[in-house]
């Protein structure tokens, strides 16, 4: 039974939230925020472990603003031994490149009981997230949010009544030490599909597992009680979903109402209506929903592992029609989800987001330069690695940013990497005939203001008959979306059949099982900037390259990013 | 069954052991050591976990040398968001109080990817050691010893035919991230006694107990087999014991044998016997024993936890007959150990423990300054912390030498703290009547070349008839122990019992249960010195000061220690 004042208080929740979100704004402000990260012990999933907290929670707090807002991030590193950075996902950080928040691309990190100020401007509405971006902090709990409106007196191409921010993640009992540790080990230590999915940082462990050590998962916890989304009927509810996965792609569904696309990553979708949404870590999406369903109940929100043979149960959350009681479960079994192994409708999802009309950003008709990436699973000295091209990446220790504005020359391989792969005789279908790959910290250097096609190739990985999806994110731009593919990408045939009128523009993108994708960015953006695959482990194991544009335009760097491997004593007090 | 191939590996194992031994040394040299330091997965009691190892050791390799030679340990953090330092246990640091290793205090902590050069001269002949000194590193396995032989020509006071190293500690299956994360919570959260004891990094965990997750306990690991140490009958072996426990204090015996304690912590004991040695984190001892039993067997070689009430199994190595198998059990029951709570024994030992006739510095037979140190758990804003003189300490993020050196006041509280507690109405009886402490970082100044007498003043803790033993260790110095006492020190009538003709001198010392321990030390060695309780939590929970003396003779100081707090920029490439 719910009490009538727990009602009451959600009702003047919403009430209030209504009202905040349509107080007029006046011009660009500073959002101030002053945030301690530290480990915490959280049950996310009822399962006791640590979690990274930013002043006491996981997911962090939002970050709301309006476009052309100032943020300022007071981050302070409460841990006891351990470096930390943010990355702010999806900002494209102009004329700021040195608050990406990349660990060893753009800045030293952050050491304990130091205070790093990020300060940036959000010049584009749309929903975005944040998230550590050193080691494999990030599926230890560092994230959460970015809401950015419209300027005051823009309004937005679809209508809502209510605005909702919901971050999708998987969850992992064992540390992200743990994590890293196997992976870097002989022999390969997997600690597996994850344990639980988590909605809006709550998930549901079943804690009569067979093995759990006693006193550490407890099902009452109201910790991890479902995250509920509490309508009232009648309405359009704007829900901004978001995945930070360390590993899985998921689709999303809620019970009985469809849901349609109106954007992603900051950028309007023509809309389209789907029963489930496929969506990959680093992606946002924006979606409308009617409360147009039986109110006499409640209904289930789940997320479901795809594109891996799943062993996670699927993300509960509860869709909650005002005034039952939030917490009634819906007296339907949860939907199933879709086949993991069916690709078919997932690159179908891909194919049909379009910018929506009146919104098209024209892309370039040519680009200026190429780079195919094959994407593969290696070995290193007998390590599992992930590749680009049979290199597999390593981080430097000295950031990249620093070291070519003050010209530190070996402090990464100064010959570039390699822009394609053997196409003629590469089997895609099989897995690599010589799994042994090289390591580089080298750099795609791209000319200032050209337009840069990016085509990501997948295969076959080490094992038979396996190909795994990828997202894909590029720090400091949006790039188009010019075309998906199955099977080997052709170079002359497959450029023509690029989408030039109409593309999305996003940050992160899926490049399918033995499949392609080809993007097409302008390279505007004075700064370094990473770009790699968004699962952690596989960015970790070397899937990612980073790229070089208009060094020589960017500004003074501020010495509060340095300090690390060759920039010792650059930081000046 | 052994095979003889193994056999006569050990043999030839052991005849250059005895070879290496007795190589002649020419003048002091240099000891240059690479050292990397990551985390591996290791079983070191049966349960796999993840440990801090040094060359892929723990402990980490031994650091072998020679009176006034030159260690340089060449040290890479290869841990993946984690600093490090390490504290070289024992060693003054004579002219490089820069070296010292105590994050905090005398450098930045190393971040991963660098390389720190730790460079050192040994002035002392003896049983050292070295460990992590940052947050709680020290308890996943990060230490080791050090061993310096006497000069040419010099010999020792006692004779030995074998020289072995044996590092005793207290193994917790949960990480120090866990540990240290519970101890400063609201609500306190203590990861409770140890799992297991290890000898020489061995221990033995039963695999079987309830509610251990599936596959990470195996009783048949290699590396957790009991450790060894083989000997051959009718000789006199002399055994370094040290204990770098996070916790417990321990008794050590080896069944059937007594052992001749002649020197602890660098220092050349009057020689007693013991049928069990009780030790304490940080300190070490050297004991000779005879090989005199019935050599057709093997015997037990035993850690036992004393002074608390024990729920962790004895340590268990085999202490093995040439040519009897190593890996026979011995046909008896392990010793049980002595009665946790019988400190009398314990305190007997301590007041046996002379300087060696001919072997004596005689102490100064005044001090200049008296400083008595109570110690006490209280609670601080609702955390549990221990404390001195009711304030508990905490670490500055700026290293007090570097502070000192360039004058930076505000990074540390500038006023002294307290050298006394309110001596005449406290009952050290008693739980504290108000348990609430303050908290600071400020620094005991003492005149250069002063004496200084410590008095540590041991209490009950927060609960009713609890008083905990605390080992006291002191960075920079050995000091003379004067004197141990039951009840409250007497600040008129104990000095006159102290022992001003044949005291110890020692760099780690415990203070019994509800008793006092009184130190002479002199100021004379320039830099900050950390002195604290080396229980890990302890210190971590405030219970420990810092002194500085002479810091006007400490040279130019190295920059490689900068680059933190408000030293960033200090770090000159």
């Amino acid at each position: 039974m719910v009490e009538p004042r727990t009602l009451m208080r959600l009702f003047l929740t919403l009430c209030l939230y209504v009202s905040l979100a349509t107080i007029p704004f006046a011009e660009a402000r500073i959002r101030h925020y002053k945030w301690e990260v530290k480990y915490e012990y959280k049950s996310p999933d009822c399962y006791k472990k640590l979690m990274i907290t930013i002043n006491g929670r996981s997911p962090g707090p939002t970050i709301m603003a309006q476009q052309n807002d100032t943020i300022i991030v007071e981050l302070k590193n409460s841990l006891l031994t351990e470096n930390v950075a943010i990355h702010w996902h999806g900002i494209r950080q102009i004329g700021t490149p040195w608050f990406d928040g990349a660990e060893g691309v753009t800045q030293c990190p952050i050491v304990p009981g130091d205070t790093f100020v990020y300060k940036y401007v959000v010049d584009r509405p749309g929903t975005f997230l944040y998230h550590a971006h050193y080691g494999m902090q990030r599926v230890a709990g560092l994230y959460g949010s970015i809401r950015v409106a419209l300027p005051d007196g823009e309004s937005e191409p679809f209508s809502y009544d209510y605005d909702q921010s919901v971050i999708l993640q998987d969850w992992y009992h064992k540390s992200t030490y743990e994590q890293a540790t196997g992976l870097s080990s002989i022999p390969f230590g997997w600690v597996g599909e994850p344990q639980s999915l988590l909605i809006q940082g709550r998930g549901r462990f079943d804690c009569s597992t067979p093995g759990i050590e006693a006193g550490l998962c407890n099902a009452t916890n109201p910790e991890c009680s479902p995250y509920v989304i509490t309508v009232v009927p009648g309405k359009t509810y704007r829900l901004r979903i978001s995945s930070l996965t360390g590993l899985s792609a998921l689709s999303f569904e809620i019970e009985g109402h469809n849901m349609t696309v109106v954007a992603t990553d900051g950028h309007y979708v023509e809309p389209f209506v789907v029963k489930n949404l496929f969506i990959y870590s680093g992606e946002t999406y924006s979606v409308l929903i009617k409360t147009d369903q039986d109110p006499s109940r409640n209904y289930w929100a789940s997320s479901t592992v795809v594109s891996r043979n799943r062993t996670t149960p699927n993300g509960l959350a509860i869709f909650n029609y005002y005034p039952n009681h939030p917490r009634k479960s819906p007296p339907t079994v949860p939907p199933p989800g879709p086949a993991w192994n069916d690709s078919a409708p997932r690159v179908a999802q891909s194919l049909a987001i379009k910018a929506r009309q009146g919104y098209i950003y024209p892309p370039p008709q040519t680009s200026d330069r190429v780079i195919v990436l094959l994407n593969t699973q290696n070995k290193f000295n007998g390590y599992f690695r992930w590749s680009v091209n049979n290199v597999s990446y390593n981080l430097p220790h000295t950031p990249y940013l620093i070291a070519l504005k003050e010209n530190l020359k070996h402090v990464f391989d100064q010959t570039p990497p390699p822009t394609g792969y053997d196409t003629l005789n590469y089997d895609i279908y099989s897995p690599p005939p010589n799994p042994n790959v090289t390591t580089s910290n080298s750099i795609y250097r791209l000319q200032f203001n050209s337009v840069v096609d990016i085509v990501l190739q997948n295969a076959n990985s080490l094992s038979n008959h396996t190909s795994e999806t990828h997202p894909w994110h590029l720090h400091g731009h949006n790039f188009w979306v010019m075309g998906y593919g199955v099977g080997k990408y052709d170079m002359v045939n497959d450029p023509k059949k690029y989408n030039l009128v109409d593309p999305i523009m996003k940050n992160t993108v899926p490049v399918h099982p033995y499949g392609w994708t080809a993007l097409r960015f302008q390279a505007d953006n004075p700064g370094v900037w990473a770009f790699h695959c968004h699962i952690e482990s596989h960015f970790y194991m070397g899937m990612g390259v980073v790229f070089e544009e208009g060094i020589e335009k960017v500004g003074k760097l501020p010495t509060s990013i340095m300090g690390c491997g060759d920039t010792k004593g650059f930081h000046r007090p």
